[in-house]
């Protein structure tokens, strides 16, 4: 098969067959085709999009590009959750372990975060001594013992896949539906649970940037997952500001932990309080909403959700005493507060300008193979919408120096702007109808 | 300047700045732009387009990206001529030395063929001993001296379209308006010449497939060349059938210079009877194109057009007595005649498929790097809505083996059909007006 005619064809709103998907996938993470080839085919399904069948093709193609994990010897509905990514979304922090803790396995793998969103491997490592490498039955024998692991994805999950992510992020091809959707399934497939719940963020801090096109790369994801015969349900959020207070990897664990002892911010309790039924129905642990929410409410309030974490972290060599003792994370050592210059309404304008200045700061990447700062970040003291008064703190700056700190406060002044008039209050979280 | 962020503007249909297409050629020619990023770009321009300006930068800046022939010291108007292609297109051929002998200085530099289209160079490489690589003052010598030469592009001139062609020609990317048009005419300007005649072919056997593209693509030439301050115009030539007789290296020359003695077939004789005139008014040599074409049938009848192609010949070290004694010319052993199963008219149905005969038979190139046999060739004995009787020669075929012949004859024959009603003749052949 020649390359060439797949890229013409797509070149010219063609429909890729089967064979042709799985040549193509077969043959690129064998090095057989260039990636200048393969980049112009990137350009063409950016451009030109794929259907829902080629979609599918594609995602079972990278998933079988490597191995697919077996975790049929741990007993129960294990369940995965995966989020689109946004600025501050600690959500898997919290949820996994309120899940486990209602006897749901997890058997988690993450990513690391890049561009302006965070990753849970480069947050969970912020815990002194954790680590996120297990072996496979390391891994599958933690969640049997604790009901939850967590660890980074291994090398030989969906090759495919981590080739062509590497290759779209140079080449201006990252947001994709047909990408997107193809890159999360092919990873979740291969990730070996028996249900997924997808969230599925919008706005100015995801990189979907309205609510349509969220509903559309969930109800894809969906359809890949239940032709993969995989139980799907997605929920949709908005991230057109930042989700609770903290920003950074240590912070951001810092405000989990406080969330699993019940003192979640508004806006992260509105969404667990959507997600987390998901979850827990899809482990077959409730019949409804009301039922499954109760259930997590009594997890965390008994305290089993935040010993579901402890005895993660213990598992993973990490340190539990961080969950009472915070002064245990690496705290970066200069503080600047920004404060209000005059009084009125705090408009955020841009969510990802905000996600940009963790990059300031040296705690995100731009690089994937950069390594990052876990000490630094932001703790926002006044979120959208609150009213505020000249001099008031509107966010606390920590910072390796004081120009990192300054130039994280210039970026974070031209995200947000303060008015007399209230803004609208916009988020949005809601579970998506089949 | 990112080169990810001039992908996503073209990618999201804007307008690349000036000084981002200069910034772009100068560090790709500079090997600092890795290949996988701009076949990215090359896709979405192919799917977005350009607009003038733009396509008009691009030229500039591919055809700056080496050195600009100086033909200043050659007295009088130099005229370039440039065909996009076509099967069996020996125009070049035969309207530069009858332009010469017209008195018009003709410092053609021409490219190779490539797919189903032949290349000027391959063909004057068939006569024994004649060579196209001279230095550049050899070069403009002998235009000066005898009025003519003919070489290959300098490894110098505009070296950014030669990355960037063989970038197109592996990643579904040839067949884009802006690309060809700055393609073509970046080496046009660089060349030098004063005034360029271009002819668009269109058709089933070139790379436009409907005039009005062809028209399209003549017209934005024309305008980036009146940019550059070059005297332009442009003829649309029909390709849906092969010009003329002979398709092959030798076989073709041979043709031309039946041509050349006055001997053209019909539809060659009607594209001169078009070109030569604007060659001629473009040079100055006369005002109109009744007294151009005078001029030009002088030049053959005289036996002056002849004697300047034998002239670059001998200057260019081949042996002119080809021109007398074609026995000289390499002619492959093995000759298959094609002939009509059936009585009716022939039809030309894929104009293509018929150049596809030359490189089954090893004269045509698949890859740029390959050796091609300047011997191996087709003898069309019947054109498009001729009638013919079964058993009637239809073509002869020359090649280096039987097989070969008969996998060409087979190529042929599904290129072609004879039916009961004549074809609609046509072919259209006409200046484009400005």
């Amino acid at each position: 098969m020649n390359f060439i005619n797949i890229i013409e064809k797509k070149r010219d709103k063609g429909k890729l067959s089967g064979e042709e998907i799985r040549d193509f996938i077969k043959r690129y993470t064998a090095g057989e085709i260039p990636d200048y080839q393969v980049s112009a085919l990137l350009m063409a399904i950016y451009l030109n999009g794929c259907d829902e069948e080629e979609t599918f093709e594609l995602t079972k193609a990278m998933a079988l590009s490597g191995d697919i994990l077996d975790l049929s010897s741990i007993p129960g509905i294990k369940v995965d959750k995966h989020s689109t990514g946004g600025v501050g979304d600690k959500v898997t922090l919290i949820a996994a372990p309120v899940a486990a803790a209602c006897g749901i396995p997890i058997a988690k793998m993450s990513g690391r975060g890049l561009g302006f969103t965070g990753g849970t491997l480069d947050k969970l490592e912020s815990i002194p001594g954790l680590t996120v490498s297990l072996t496979e039955e390391e891994f599958k024998s933690q969640v049997r013992d604790t009901g939850y692991a967590l660890i980074g994805q291994t090398r030989d999950l969906a090759p495919a896949d981590k080739l062509l992510y590497a290759l779209r992020d140079v080449t201006g091809t990252v947001g994709s539906i047909p990408l997107i959707a193809s890159s999360i399934m092919s990873k979740k497939v291969a990730a070996g649970s028996d249900a997924i719940v997808l969230e599925v963020t919008y706005g100015t801090g995801a990189f979907m940037r309205d609510e349509e096109s969220a509903c559309e790369l969930a109800r894809i994801m969906m359809e890949i997952g239940r032709q993969a015969e995989l139980k799907m349900s997605a929920v949709i959020t908005d991230m057109n500001e930042p989700l609770g207070h903290a920003i950074g990897n240590s912070l951001e664990v810092i405000e989990a932990i406080e969330a699993l002892k019940g003192n979640a911010a508004e806006d992260v309790a509105e969404v667990m309080e959507v997600i987390l039924p998901e979850m827990i129905i899809a482990g077959g642990k409730a019949e409804d909403k009301k039922e499954a929410w109760e259930l997590a409410l009594d997890a965390v309030e008994s305290g089993r959700a935040l010993e579901v974490f402890r005895r993660m972290i213990k598992a993973q060599h990490g340190d539990p005493r961080v969950t009472d003792d915070y002064s245990l994370f690496p705290k970066a050592g200069t503080v600047l507060k920004v404060r209000a210059d005059r009084s009125g309404y705090l408009s955020v304008k841009d969510c990802a300008g905000i996600g940009e200045c963790l990059k300031i700061l040296g705690g995100g990447r731009v690089t994937k193979e950069q390594e990052i700062d876990l000490s630094v970040g932001l703790e926002m003291r006044k979120k959208n919408g609150e009213r505020v008064s000249e001099g008031d703190c509107l966010l606390e700056i920590y910072a390796g120096s004081g120009k990192d700190a300054e130039a994280a406060r210039d970026k974070y002044l031209a995200s947000v702007s303060i008015n007399d008039n209230k803004p609208e209050k916009h988020r949005l979280i809601y579970r998506l109808n089949d």
